[in-house]
């Protein structure tokens, strides 16, 4: 029995986006230094990429019509006008009947069309050579633009920077680039019975871990964590400390313990910073049903089970979303595996349930193995390589089925 | 036609793991800094998880025993002795016919065995309640070590630090821990041609975009990317840049142009590093088959194609799982997807291809859409999603065929 309605995840989800959307404001960096960054907005060719037509093999540059015919028993040939060293313009024209010498990545000299193989060739006296097969006007040749033409859009607004991406802007001489701020994401601890890390708890006490693990799965996400510490379970300390941090922060979390009272704590808290406060009391998820999702004045707020596996699970699905929607881009693909269920795992319709699994492989195959552990047990997800998702609308998975294990 | 002997990629990868390992020294850092670094070595629990006996739900402390047979119609009657407040020590002790309030997290009072839930009792005039419904021994408390027993290993040496981890060493009060150093790589770029990306390159010159995504792959597996610029193509010039760089690196990575001449000083070069030199000269892979593999005094040596997609594969199939080897470590899972391929890929027997491609949804299926591009075109992999591999004895993949398209 809840004293709230549940809402199914994707639903609460909805919410919750409908209320907040990408931050404003950009910030320059050096490309060098974007990796896992968004762009601020799209990013155009400033020239075509390659500039100059290049060669892809080593060889001679030629006129294709010039080798048309040519084979090993009556070779074309060609006579040798001049090299193109690398690094430099051509130099040397190539006219009817010529060839020049060029290196792979080398400029294709004006006159010349494509590229003679070094291998389909060979001397023939002095300065002149024998075209052993002939070849299509292009072939080996890289032509001005073939790789982005000027003026194109290289990269959409919303788009997180990889390496290639990194690449292909510095190949364009972008070294400067706009990207969405990192959004600030104030993180709180509640409950009378936690401690840092660093204290020995008392009899009664417990150390707080989920600070730490929101703190690394923000960064994750491209957010930067704040740490506020811990606070007590009383009404007017949350409202004045949460409050506080929200002027300087772009996203709230707090995570509390799971009494009704605390819960009911943390929605009060949610109103009073702001509208429309409170949005979703409790998720049809387990773990982690006694979520709640709030908006003020355009800040997401979040606030999660104390427990540590519920307090992940649930940040994964709402706090990760919406740091990628706070920067303007979708969430990235993670790491999964398609693996075969060794148990049952029971749930009932109308819940998602997300349970720890350990990837296992025998005989090339791969196993999921369900970590069953009650939600409070931080090491059922140390011992586990990812989780799995049983469905809103299952009673469960058979053992044997073929399941995707999302690493975790 | 090639000057060297190619290896399958498998073997190439096993020569050159053969010959060195993971780096000798490690670092402590501060628990909650250590993110994607490494244990250097395994890590026992110096107390029992949890540390003493909690309740995980609101409600009523109790021995078992004196619900049993409980129902609504004849419930059993229990006298309530005290309440148990959150983080403190439970003062109360539980004897025949008592209960104590607890909270969700609290501490399991002395004499108390189980937790009836809140929703199965109701009040029963002064200091009394009914309970509703019996519970067994052991019901909703989370015992001592239930979590992690006192001394149990916690962690394995060469584990990669996810958030719970840091979740559960803090939950230990493990607030220091003892990683793999980070490998320092020294990243070169090659070529008379090659300019800086800050650089106007006149005709004939191209911009260094090697060292960038190089060192953004380097980061990305956890290594330290050392840039030192771009060198001519003259032998005296890398030995004497390239010893002096590997003698404050643990690894070296050189991309170089793709030409006979070039390729040919690259691996003299690692052959004047020290023993035992190159290892692997060309591998039987599309693209980046002329990839020099070698190892000098215990450091990887990679020598990579010139061009950018090329340098990019190939160090993703043995520069990154080297940066994990030396940090004691497997290659961990990275994002993948199962996709339709919507055309043909054509390839050779005996060769490994890496085909870039592009992910599109369809009526809720995926599909992968090759992105076909010469090899020197960085902008295949910036429209990309991510590579398909042909495997080494396929003649190529039919459109229609369910792919692995690891994310890139």
């Amino acid at each position: 029995m809840e004293f709230f309605t549940v809402v199914p995840p994707d639903d609460a989800r909805a919410r919750f986006f409908e209320q907040f959307g990408a931050l404003a404001g950009s910030e320059r960096l050096a490309t060098e230094a974007a990796l896992d960054r968004v762009t601020a907005r799209e990013v155009a060719a400033p020239h075509a990429l390659p500039a100059f037509s290049r060669t892809t093999m080593d060889g001679y540059a030629v006129r294709a019509v010039d080798t048309f015919g040519a084979s090993a028993a009556l070779p074309a040939y060609l006579k040798v006008v001049g090299e193109v060293p690398m690094g430099e313009q051509a130099r040397v024209a190539i006219g009817q009947g010529h060839a020049a010498i060029v290196h792979t990545g080398g400029m294709i000299p004006p006159g010349a069309d494509a590229v003679v193989i070094l291998e389909h060739t060979q001397p023939a006296g002095d300065r002149e050579i024998e075209v052993l097969r002939p070849v299509a006007a292009g072939e080996n040749v890289l032509n001005v633009g073939e790789d982005i033409r000027a003026s194109s859009i290289v990269l959409p607004a919303g788009h997180r920077l990889r390496a290639q991406d990194l690449g292909g802007l510095l190949a364009l001489g972008i070294t400067e680039i706009d990207v969405a701020r990192r959004p600030r994401v104030a993180i709180f601890a509640t409950g009378d019975e936690v401690v840092p890390p660093s204290a020995s708890p008392r009899p009664g006490q417990i150390r707080d871990i989920n600070s730490y693990t929101l703190a690394a799965q923000t960064a994750r996400a491209g957010g930067l964590p704040i740490l506020h510490g811990i606070l007590p379970d009383a009404f007017d300390t949350l409202v004045s400390r949460t409050r506080a941090a929200l002027a300087e922060a772009d996203m709230l979390v707090l995570s509390a313990g799971s009494s009704v009272s605390v819960r009911d704590m943390t929605a009060r808290v949610f109103d009073s910073l702001g509208t429309p406060g409170v949005l979703v009391h409790g998720v049809a998820v387990k773990p982690g049903h006694p979520t709640i999702l709030g908006v003020a004045g355009g800040c997401p707020l979040l606030g999660l089970p104390g427990n540590p596996v519920s307090a992940m699970i649930i940040y994964e699905l709402f706090g990760v979303p919406a740091l990628f929607r706070l920067q303007g881009a979708s969430v990235p693909r993670g790491a999964v595996a398609w693996a075969r269920l060794t148990k049952n795992i029971a749930s009932e319709s109308g819940r998602e349930d997300y349970v720890a699994a350990r990837i296992t492989q025998r005989d090339g195959e791969l196993f999921a193995e369900p970590v069953f552990g009650k939600s409070n047990l931080i090491f059922t997800l140390v011992n586990a390589d990812g989780v799995v998702k049983v469905p809103l609308n299952s009673n469960g998975l058979e053992a044997g089925t073929l399941v995707e294990v999302r690493f975790f």
